[in-house]
């Protein structure tokens, strides 16, 4: 079975020996040949050069064969193509030009740019997508329209992003009004992606868990369903909405294809709880991958096990994969998935 | 019926015609006569003067007349007093003068030390309770034992404490050893501020909410256990494991006295599951109150509908108050809460 067929049997719901495997930010800091390169180049050159951000891409693949390469980008390239250029100063986080903080601000942010400005995404795409051939699945991505608005209403990083959150209790149209522009830029994102070659697109909910159960639906759920039910039929849809899994039944309600999970619980009860044709992806605790290979083969067996003959998964770390994992604990991870 | 009589009815489970009422950070940044005092002193020389600490204590009962005092401490005195001095660097978050990295490490932190460096404290806390009489009920703390080894593994801040996480898949028996001792301390000082004056104590379990389900138990949950063990029948615990909500039954497992909760899930439904004897404690988003009287008075009343007729239940925010927040909407919090 071809990897990328593994991979998209799993996101249809299908039954295998064992689930095909990426991994949240297999292009990256782990691996030498990422750090090579990044010696020449800063984090934006590359995500913003085609060339670079395929071949970027590629290296996980070309080292460790996994089922699905993950385009090689940022989440904040929409505000970006929007009007709200970012950095990272030297002492962490984003910072970006401006934060929004009026109607007018509003007012100014063209979603339709998303397609002319982030050609040098879809370029990127259309390059991996040829070298891959259709071995190899191939996942586009973007921000969920929450966290990207709580990016721009900060304009940047924050600990809790409780300007972004009292937008919405404070002057609700507002809130809402930023989130349908930049709900439309998701989509028109998203289809461009699958043009040029996505088999599947994420997207990356990073800050759904500092919101209450009682404002979820309203200030991201809604927006996600709204993406979901534009692109089907396209491409399926997986969403990752980090630390927000205690409300489930909310996260079903947008209509995914599939759900990613971090390791907050058991894979094996996400998945006894979402509907049947809802795939599950995830969800080892990375910092497991900065252990040894005892302990790594010990708690990927326990997730393997906790699946076993249950349909629609994609084994996935429950966040990114931590800059200090030693290149042989990927391989541990990856034989014993696949039993070699 | 006395406001320390209020608190300590509802943590004794006892039905209210209205809950008590504290906040977490109710001494600290968002009142004008902290920021004062703060012209002239740092946070750590407020945290270390018994008579400073004592005043910024009271500020908030001075002006709000919240039905409990927090004493106004640091959760990292007990790393520092174990020979672990921290500082907050500009660049923001803290930073430790070194790591705990070997047994050796381990070895030289003192927990007897606790109870004589942080004399301050219990001098503190005498003052604030004799002030108080037996009007306002009287919160010691301390950090949990898991949140503080996170600090000490890593020497500071970390977005994801996987250096931390990584002892205890790679060297168990190092975690433990660190952790029994941390535990240790942290009993001898809640300990000592019962008898200086405590009605309560609350742990704050911070970091629990980055561990996985499997682990919990194991590098947190059974250390929290040891300490409401300990200290039971002295004075009633409350514990508060930020972020770590989904797993309620392990938390239950502790057998604390109460249980504190963010906004993520309604706590009327924590409410339900919890066993009668344990107390619930929270839980509204504090970004709410930066809002305007009418949204805090809905999202207010919406909790206290969802809550009539239930016992044991002390309102608190989910997390600490803002800085921004303006005066005067704590003022309707307390109107709203107290039918005024």
């Amino acid at each position: 079975m071809k990897p990328r067929d593994r991979f998209l049997s799993a996101l249809a719901g299908k039954n295998l020996d064992y689930p095909p495997v990426w991994l949240m930010r297999q292009a990256g800091r782990y691996l030498p040949e990422y750090r090579a390169l990044k010696e020449n180049y800063s984090f934006l050159q590359m995500v913003q050069s085609p060339e670079l951000a395929a071949e970027v891409t590629l290296q996980p693949i070309q080292r460790y064969a996994f089922d699905a390469a993950i385009i090689f980008s940022d989440i904040l390239v929409i505000p970006e193509a929007m009007g709200l250029p970012y950095d990272f100063p030297s002492g962490g986080g984003i910072r970006m030009e401006r934060a929004i903080q009026s109607a007018a601000d509003i007012a100014a942010l063209s979603p339709d740019a998303v397609t002319d400005r982030l050609r040098y995404v879809f370029d990127a795409l259309q390059i991996v997508r040829k070298e891959l051939n259709n071995e190899t699945a191939l996942i586009g991505f973007s921000g969920a329209p929450w966290t990207l608005a709580a990016y721009m209403l900060e304009g940047g990083s924050s600990r809790d992003f409780a300007k972004a959150k009292a937008l919405f209790y404070t002057e609700p149209k507002l809130y809402h009004q930023l989130l349908e522009k930049i709900t439309a830029a998701v989509i028109a994102y998203l289809e461009e992606q699958i043009k040029a070659g996505a088999d599947a697109v994420q997207l990356f909910d990073s800050w759904a868990g500092i919101l209450s159960y009682r404002s979820y639906y309203e200030m991201s759920g809604q927006y996600l369903r709204q993406i979901v039910k534009a692109i089907k039929g396209k491409a399926p849809v997986i969403v990752f909405a980090k630390g927000a899994h205690q409300w489930l039944e909310l996260l079903i309600s947008a209509d995914a294809d599939a759900l990613g999970f971090d390791w907050s619980l058991p894979i094996s009860a996400f998945r006894d709880k979402a509907p049947a044709a809802m795939a599950v992806q995830g969800n080892l605790d990375p910092a497991i991958l900065l252990s040894n290979p005892e302990t790594i083969r010990a708690e990927i067996k326990a997730i393997l096990k906790s699946m076993e003959n249950k349909a629609g998964w994609i084994f996935n770390l429950g966040h990114g994969i931590l800059p200090a994992t030693p290149l042989d604990n990927v391989s541990v991870l990856l034989q014993t998935i696949r039993k070699e």
